[in-house]
């Protein structure tokens, strides 16, 4: 077993998992314990049932998040229900509180119809101050969020989703910037058309770039296909992609690939097609689209990967914890489109010495938060 | 607005709530975060999927409980519904972690009917190694628990039912114990058939008390009433009374009073038509039944109540904390009856200096929680 799982394991084992509660005020004496518990939290009771409003200045709902899965899509690993989820979840939970100090907590639900978990979420939501959807499979992904975003006060993202195109889109500016492409004449193929591929097309196009092409294991997605379920629909009418083809002859010309699938999907020959020193973000875990050594070989200028270990990570935790501390600080009821956008332009802006190997901030880099939680008002 | 309810207000507007969550394991840099999340995560992710038993070796499962309210019945204060709970939840889930090392994470439920109560609870379960019901107006609290008991493999307890019942029991113990008095022929009055109230009248006569009466607000409930709910039924059964009384005429020769109802239920007249000396418990919040003057006015040798500026103060903090810690560290999987009434039993052996101005321990003694956690296996 590699030492990153053995060790992993072992963590995991001596602490029983990552995460704990903590009181925020002292339980010392028995003065202490009547302000936060009996008699005195009666006042902040009657206090909050007569304005509800009131529910963020008294209680954790200002800065607590729900991080919600049903283990439908859990990492690469596929559907492996909500238990093993857990250790995901618990962990995004951990990074909201290290990255943004988000108190956040874990909720794996035992259900995967839509429904059922539009209906619980709701249910739980007076205690929560924002909801993070969290590896559910496409495409009830999709109707569980927008649902959700309409019918609650309280801010919802799904980060497979949006997270993912959010950090898509920051390195996508400054991998145009280097190569001084024009945003409304470059040329983008995605690889892939679940949660991350479909969120990612649509803050592209919404942020000017014209030529979008997204295929999925069956080739391009364009309105001359009849085998589309909704979303995918949806998809096709947005790039207005037409015909047929497969992902290696819509590479042709192409001056950026992105990867959202799974591993070895080309190789050096599709690199070859493409423009001249193309951008390849190849995201797929552990293994990518194609390892970057060999997009190099096939000309590839700039090369980016969800891993850790090469130049360019794309990794979520850029994105996230700000876009909720924005939202909890700014009392924002609804993370829009035009907020995520900008919020990728900040992140974009924060590199400062952009090199091909550096077109996005260190994932560990405090200071993003900052960046990203300015957009999210 | 007395003292205690303007710093409670401000406490807790100053901090925005009582709990936090918190990392337990170093988020210092890459390698951590490898451990930590992707990519060493999806190793426990897989060991989880292959065989759920381990999920409380791996995860916060093995020492998290939910403290879930439909804010149907918050302290004495009635149905203000899930928001107007979050206070108390809150206060509690920190109880849980000061007294007993316990995460806990309070649910607020935006719903009040039972069914959905139910199915909500057991789609939250993965996470949670133990349900604390609380707050849950009666009669619904008892189907709720009595339905999650039969259809969960972890522990589940309405803490206002049960918390209430052993301490209860625990301060009835020891009464009966300095009164020299034999569980057998003693006469015990509960005035309330609500929540507590039958808890403790159920955990009394389990505890081989034969003549315990329990009246609500029309008198006796006896089994020649025929407006009685279900679970009145079933304690008329229990407690085998017939014919029809009165508060007042059914305390004649009772050596004990337990008042889970209402501010100023009986006065020294009712004390004086008890036994000698009786044993007066008025539990009602933050007006008891009696106040403790005018019980011993009345002739009472020992009064206790629910409030920390008297003597004897019942506080369901000596109970949930140790049940639970008990439950966790023992993997027990349903908190049963005799497990209950060995916890008042330890809980009141604890008491080392019986004097009837100290027949409970100290609410905030820390060592309670082991005493009550070791009958819980």
């Amino acid at each position: 077993m590699d030492k990153v799982y053995s060790d992993s394991l072992k963590l995991h084992k001596k602490f029983h998992g990552k995460l704990e509660t903590r009181s925020k005020v002292p339980i010392k004496n028995k003065a202490d314990l009547s302000l936060a518990y009996t008699p005195g939290v009666a006042e902040v009771c009657r206090v909050i049932a007569k304005d509800k409003k009131l529910l963020k200045e008294y209680t954790i709902k200002k800065n607590t998040v729900a991080v919600v899965s049903d283990g439908s899509a859990i990492l690469g690993l596929g559907n492996l229900g909500p238990e093993a989820a857990l250790p995901v979840m618990e962990g995004k939970a951990v990074l909201f509180k290290e990255f943004a100090g988000v108190d956040a907590f874990p909720i794996c639900l035992d259900t995967q119809d839509a429904e059922e978990i539009i209906k619980t979420i709701k249910y739980l939501a007076p205690v929560f101050g924002g909801i993070n959807l969290e590896d559910i499979s496409a495409p009830r992904c999709f109707e569980i969020e927008e649902r959700l975003k309409k019918e609650l006060s309280i801010p919802v993202m799904h980060d497979d989703q949006h997270g993912t195109a959010v950090v898509v889109l920051a390195a996508i500016i400054n991998a145009l910037k280097l190569k001084k492409l024009n945003k409304a004449k470059v040329k983008v193929v995605i690889s892939g058309a679940g949660a991350a591929g479909t969120a990612v097309a649509k803050i592209l196009v919404l942020y000017g770039i014209k030529n979008v092409y997204v295929c999925d294991s069956k080739g391009l997605i364009s309105k001359d296909r009849n085998d589309l379920n909704a979303p995918k629909k949806e998809l096709a009418n947005l790039t207005n992609a037409g015909g047929t083809a497969s992902l290696a002859e819509v590479l042709k010309n192409a001056d950026v690939f992105i990867g959202v699938s799974g591993p070895n999907i080309i190789s050096r020959a599709e690199v070859k097609v493409m423009n001249e020193k193309p951008v390849i973000f190849a995201m797929a875990n552990p293994v990518p689209e194609i390892m970057p050594d060999e997009a190099k070989a096939g000309g590839a200028y700039i090369v980016a990967t969800g891993r850790s270990d090469f130049p360019n990570q794309i990794n979520n935790v850029l994105a996230f914890p700000g876009i909720f501390r924005g939202a909890l600080d700014n009392d924002v009821t609804q993370i829009t489109d035009a907020m995520l956008v900008k919020a990728a332009e900040n992140l974009a802006k924060y590199v400062k010495k952009l090199t091909s190997e550096n077109i996005l901030p260190y994932p560990l880099d405090k200071g993003v938060v900052k960046a990203v939680a300015r957009a999210i008002r």
